[in-house]
């Protein structure tokens, strides 16, 4: 997930050769039943998971029931530059039949690396066409307030690089179920809900989504997909965001930092009591 | 480019309530001849900048010439939810028989937010169209290390939300020429890149882009696109970032912070001796 890479560092007007460690980023192309479906640009590692991920956010999938198979292409002859077999992933369908279909849709409605929605054609296309979570849970603060120093200490490449996003699933009790590090937000949030989608684990009704990012409008659409309550990061949320974790009974946290955070939405979930 | 929200903060297993400003994100539609070409999330303000920024970079517009008008589309009428006159904007070109290809490729190769490469369906349509960047520059180490105080002081919005990105050209004198701010680094990239491609500025051979985020491919793309030979950010580059900068003849720069930087590709640009 890192490479090392000669560097010329510049310090107070003098110049040293280094070498520095940087995050990889490469295009991972999913196919669907063999056809070209999208390409995404992402860190190299949880690829099937990242497809499965990536296709429930773009509704291909709208359950595990929906998967078929998720496997790299064995048939690929190397060109020139980049493509290589292991940069490209196909997925096929539980129904083949739907497969025309949605890959006819995609080239109506245009996709986003690992957004839920941007790129789309129209503004239209933005709705959701799932209900509400509605889940009781309860949270308390301590808990919250734990999980930017675990996520961190599962952040093995972005101590050397500086370069990745990371993506948690904690329960209640700040139990870390899964991670996964990305160059790309969304793509790190794809990898740790993809993996529990081809676990059979969705909706993950119990569960805190924690991003070491911001949390923007598809971070919390790809969370109520999941079927994910509670959405928590280390910096702000956009105002869409906010409005799509109301509209859809998120909670949303944001600033967990130090001992404190913000709750946005849904705060019967949190309690702050000792 | 803000709002006012209502937050439950907690803090010390004490709740009070209490009023957050966050960074506004709303989808822009981008239409070609009237035809719905792309959904963009951004945050809403130079917008028409944006448009350009984005076409640029999707070798819609391939420069000033190809732009005939951008405007906000005043045939709307506005529908239930967010859509709204103010969300969309109209691009047409100078030479009006190209959109009916241009948005039949669409169709054919998906696109992204603002993203110059995630979305398109093949790994071989990521290669780029135009020639590496010679321009001779040369900036000293002490105009770059001013670069992230220069670009802090204009983000007005981000210093009361902590979630805007923000992307600045600069001369190589350190001397701020456009700036903006978006939830999304792309976006704010494609803003000031925009803004210059309509006031027919392009190519950029005396710039710097400098970014607060990390540089991505995509980042490094959309200065190869624009002309701009040095690109810098206050954060780390990922691998293909740096593969696509050595390739293309741009000096990419990184971790500028204090009296320091790390130099990653064509590092002639830089003179670091007082």
């Amino acid at each position: 997930m890192s490479k090392i890479v000669d560097v010329m560092r510049v310090h107070s007007a003098s110049t040293t050769s280094a070498r520095d460690v940087v995050a990889i980023e490469e295009p991972l192309e999913i196919r669907l039943h063999g056809r070209p479906f999208s390409v995404i640009m992402r860190t190299p590692g949880a690829d099937r998971e990242l497809a499965a991920g990536f296709l429930l956010s773009e509704r291909v999938l709208r359950g595990p029931d929906d998967l078929g198979t998720i496997e790299y292409c064995s048939d690929v002859i190397p060109g020139p530059g980049k493509t290589n077999q292991s940069n490209i992933v196909n997925v096929t369908l539980a129904d083949p039949s739907r497969a025309g279909a949605l890959l006819d849709a995609a080239r109506r409605v245009t996709t986003n690396s690992s957004c839920g929605l941007c790129g789309r054609q129209t503004i239209e296309s933005l709705a959701t066409d799932v209900a509400p979570i509605a889940v009781t849970m309860s949270v308390h603060a301590n808990a919250l307030t734990a999980l930017p120093r675990l996520l961190r200490e599962q952040q093995v490449v972005f101590d050397q690089t500086g370069g990745l996003h990371a993506a948690g699933l904690f329960t209640a009790q700040s139990e870390l179920l899964d991670v996964a590090e990305d160059v790309g937000r969304h793509n790190a949030v794809d990898k740790v809900i993809g993996r529990q989608l081809m676990r059979d684990a969705l909706p993950l009704s119990g569960m805190i989504l924690m991003v070491s990012g911001r949390s923007s409008f598809e971070i919390v659409q790809k969370a109520v997909f999941a079927g994910i309550p509670i959405v928590a990061s280390v910096s702000a949320p956009s105002s869409l965001a906010i409005e799509l974790a109301d509209e859809m009974g998120v909670t949303l946290v944001g600033f967990v930092r130090g001992d404190g955070f913000n709750v946005y939405t849904a705060p019967q979930r949190i309690q702050a009591e000792a």
